[in-house]
């Protein structure tokens, strides 16, 4: 990767965010490149993403004519941008995170010409659609472009203009080349010439432009960038608002007063993010966002997020529910929430850093919860078929979709599953000898830590399998730290050994820390006990009443109609706590692609019949025996959340009911 | 009430339909004056209609314009009509359902001069507002006039036509006066000299004018009106689309081929009562949309109704959800869907009458289910306050609201509970001799039948106690019938006794009839059985699994907090079965205007901790013990849905879970 000056750290890394020397900031991410992950299902998600979902987006892009609207609005493709713009107002951003994700990707595999070839042309395309000005939207163009910035709450323009920066920072730090990035700052400069104090209020309707101009602040060394998001956060909730006073835009109050999670759900969680960035980047006069941003973590964690890490209960607005309204077959969740609720984590953890009473672990368990339920449940395993929507409960009614008329699902999720060995790992700004395992999964990771570079390989089968190996294959002269996960789920620490020694590790924040001097060679083992475990949810989650759900390690599992033939999975009941105790995980290599299930035994009740009433009167006491049916023992085989609806349709549940 | 003639019958008919010698017709409704309600919640609901609602809603239409924007049109009132106009461009509607509500009260309270004037002046104002053209909607006006019929889809010009007629008929029907009726006459001339066979295709984006314009045709006596919605109907699903093809708009396919209950559920249910009026005024030509009517009532009874009688399960599109999906928290539940649930199941009971297989019975109790409790819960105790979603769980911050922004459901509501002694009693063109008595309340009714005059005073407490006594006090030499509601949730038949010597009756239907030469004095009685009865769901309904409503009569219960100090409602659980067995009613005067609540024994669980986990591992056995937590004893007190939310706010729940 080349080398190019930046004000704080002289070679960019190749992460989503680059906190090093914020004063803010604890921990910083190893970039990609130094950080590979080699095998098992996040692997295996990355490769489907390099190999089919990047080129599949990329030609959805095309045909829907989302980067022929850049190129009409360049001058490079004859047509009028505004008679022959295509897709919603917003198209510009699908090419934006299209872009994003392939930069990440470029970074760790750089002899993909192809890829390579793709990237510098969608480069050029903005480059040549950008105004002399320095904006750049392709929607707002012709006689559309007096109405531009005349509407931040509902055109998405700062929304498509934060992707845009997103894209040039991936660019950036993953060439070293700075094409893209004069773009960005062109165009922040243009959109800073409109807003700011003493010009034009104004808050950004949807989203994301605001930990976009963090990460272009750190790539360029320029602070005024994270200056301007700070203003732009501030400026939610403002007497006047500025766009409208809903809470469905964050607008109701100010960012600093909110304390309940409400409004469009990816909204909040980018803004949420945003303001996570601005504490890790200016702490000092961002400090009266600390207190809003860790109630929201908790209004969030403890109230209204989905066991499989989604977020937003409500299709009407998209929105967060009430306190504790988490429907199931209902459930938004919608894949772009699961996006933003990993990054929001992620950031948190890499701002409050472990032993700093930040919740480490619970973020670090937060983060792989949405991975490896409610975020990759959004690709289908042939890497081209995306879920918007991920309820917890279906009929069978609800598929991947190749596409949609509002398409920002598929791209966001690539631009992550292409960044994520960069969240695998960090090094410590306070505890500089440690390496923090954040992700779990095989792979090698090389880190500057004090006193030189830690290398390690990592061999595990995790999340199928509990054992996890880790081979030292170089370290520094003198004493560093190895941090290991401690999962809240997990009901006992694991016992770590040295070459087959046992060590007592130091327990810090949902960490095991193993210090010594290492030597090459050493290998670092122990075995997370993935006991199926039965979930229940808090008393006044009413979709979850008298039911319990499956899991093992950070799996939510679900029963799919595709493994019951014979029996309707609406009719599958389960003993009292899902009878645990009597299931046992199973390898199963030829289902899903290879993936662990759950297999035990249920009940299951005779098919009501076709014309059953809805409601009956009921005697008391066959009430209190739950129905006097002939129950039938039926053996289930409970699959991973992730992998639902990959198969022949028909009906799923997560929460399984009990008799 | 002066006498018209009519082309069919003599007399106008002051009830909501006049299905008097429509050829598929069997029942027709006792009209208003001929029928009363004098005492029970059905009088209460009413007079406080009478004395606050009506003169609230009409107020509110001055507030906001609607009237004045249709006095603008007319030239009543200076100003611009399309820069003046306030409100919703389908404001008109409310006006029109307020005046269809005020003359069916004036129908049996002819002396009220104040609520004639008000009629009178805002019939003058429609006649003023209509143009040369017979045109009339206020919003369409000026420079909007080119738009006019462009966008039957989303415009809602029909539906406001309908509504104009449909007060039209309740006009004529309940003074006599045909001044209103020639205005719908040319408003229906003007919208036939568009659309129609030969002119512009067009279905309506919102349904209602199709049972307008039946009522239309039965009002004047001129056929055609029939045949125009029959067209209406049938452009519904044409090749191509008139309306855009959506299931929103039930124009996915024709309605003869829809069997499933999706779309909009105040435009899917208008359209379906649509439909039955055609079956009955042109069976022939209508054929085709028997199935189809069959297909929805079922699909509506058995998968898509809520216990309440409510109909809509998502906030998103106002729409039907899937079979079996009934949430409770998130029930829309819309109050006009209600009120369109209840017209269609009388209209359907008016054309298939008793003992002809129709399922009379079961299209009774839906009345009376949905009237008791999903309907009537529409209106606040104070008249005033309206609901416009009816969930079935609350954390305590749904409240009624004194209007809104679309202000259908007061008007709707009104217009029912004004004419609701008419939809009480029927009589029967197969059975001549026989009064059907469809709702039990005290009161009066007057019906010709075979032989002469039948005329009952009804004695009853019902739905609070079930003693009925029904006083012949007039009668006819011959034998008649007078036939008694069988309710389906009735767990044994009424014993009935003439002067108290028991009677056999016999059972049709979901009815008993007796028949007997009646002399004037006897008197009738039996007692309804009215225990509690706990109520379960069919098992695909996820939101009442390991959960029971309790029932009495025909109301449905629920818990609310304002009885319940010192614990939370959502802490709450019940026995199985709802320990209905130790479930006792009790009469309180003093509460809610007069109620019988029912007292039992629940179980309460320790409040939980404020940061209680969402989710939480739990062993195997411990969640087989469904949580090893200290329940503790309650005195619970359910009140009857109807009157939930006319106290402080807090938690409510049908749906109680088992514990």
């Amino acid at each position: 990767m080349p080398q190019t000056e930046t004000a704080r750290n002289e070679t960019p890394l190749a992460a989503p965010a680059d906190p090093r020397g914020a004063p803010g900031a604890r921990l910083s991410p190893v970039p990609l490149g130094a950080a590979t992950l080699t095998g098992g299902p996040l692997a295996e998600a990355r490769e489907r993403n390099r190999t089919i979902t990047l080129e599949t987006i990329h030609r959805r892009c095309e045909e829907c004519g989302a980067i022929d609207n850049l190129r009409r609005a360049g001058g490079l493709l004859a047509g009028d941008p505004v008679a022959d713009f295509q897709g919603a107002f917003y198209a510009d951003s699908d090419v934006h995170k299209w872009l994003e994700a392939a930069c990440w990707q470029l970074a760790e595999t750089p002899e993909d010409d192809a890829l390579r070839a793709r990237v510098d042309e969608v480069v050029a395309v903005l480059e040549a659609a950008q105004g002399e000005d320095g904006y750049l939207n392709s929607y707002f163009m012709g006689e559309r472009a007096a109405r531009r910035w005349t509407n931040l709450r509902d055109e998405h323009e700062m929304y498509c203009g934060g992707h845009l920066v997103q894209a040039a920072v991936a660019h950036f730090r993953a060439t070293g080349e700075r094409r893209l990035l004069a773009v960005a700052e062109r165009f922040a400069a243009h959109v800073w010439s409109v807003f700011g104090p003493g010009r034009r209020p104004g808050a950004d309707g949807h989203p994301g432009y605001e930990t976009a101009l963090v990460e272009l602040a750190r790539a360029t060394g320029d602070p005024r960038y994270a200056e301007q998001a700070l203003w732009f956060v501030e400026q939610h909730g403002a007497t006047p608002p500025a766009i409208g006073g809903r809470a469905y835009h964050l607008d109701h109050e100010p960012l600093a007063a909110q304390r309940e999670v409400v409004g469009h759900a990816v909204r909040a969680l980018y803004l949420y993010t945003g303001a996570t960035d601005l504490l890790t980047e200016l702490p000092e006069s961002a400090a009266s966002l600390d207190p809003a941003v860790d109630a929201l973590w908790r209004d969030f964690t403890d109230r209204k997020r989905y066991v499989t890490g989604g977020g937003g209960a409500r299709h009407d607005g998209e929105a967060f529910g009430a306190a504790w309204e988490l429907d199931d077959e209902r459930a938004y969740a919608e894949s772009c929430a699961s996006v933003a609720h990993f990054q929001w984590a992620w950031r948190m953890l890499l701002r409050s850093g472990v032993g700093a009473g930040g919740g480490a672990g619970e973020l670090r368990d937060a983060m792989e919860q949405v991975l490896h339920n409610g975020l990759l449940s959004g690709v289908g395993l042939d890497g081209e078929h995306f879920f918007y929507v991920n309820p917890l409960a279906d009929n069978g009614g609800h598929r991947r979709s190749p596409w949609f008329g509002t398409a920002c699902c598929p791209p966001n999720l690539a631009r992550l599953v292409a960044a994520l060995p960069a969240y695998a790992y960090a090094v410590d700004s306070v505890d500089p000898a440690t390496l923090w395992v954040l992700l779990l999964a095989e792979g090698r990771v090389r880190a500057e830590v004090a006193g030189g570079t830690l290398e390690l390989a990592v061999t595990t089968a995790y999340p199928w399998e509990g054992g996890v190996r880790v081979e030292v294959v170089r370290a520094p002269e003198g004493e560093c730290g190895i941090a290991l996960p401690a999962p809240g789920w997990a009901d006992a620490p694991v016992e770590w050994a040295v070459d087959g020694v046992g060590v007592a590790g130091e327990a810090v924040d949902g960490f095991t820390v193993l210090r010594r001097r290492w030597r090459a060679g050493e290998v670092v083992s122990g075995v997370y006990p993935l006991a199926v475990r039965p979930v229940v949810a808090h008393p006044w989650v009413r979709a979850a009443h008298g039911r319990t759900a499956l899991a093992r390690g950070p799996l939510v599992f679900c029963l799919e109609q595709a493994d019951h033939p014979g029996v309707d999975v609406r009719d599958i009941a389960v003993a009292g706590g899902a009878g645990a105790e009597g299931w046992e995980a199973e390898w199963r290599p030829e289902l899903l692609g290879g993936t662990v299930v759950l297999r035990g035994e249920g009940l299951a009740r005779p098919a009501p019949a076709p014309d059953a009433p809805l409601y009956r009167s009921a005697g008391a006491r066959e009430v209190g025996e739950r129905e006097r049916v002939a129950w039938e023992r039926v053996a289930l085989t409970a699959v991973p959340y992730r992998l639902w609806a990959n198969r022949e349709a028909g009906p799923m549940q997560v929460w399984l009911p009990e008799v």
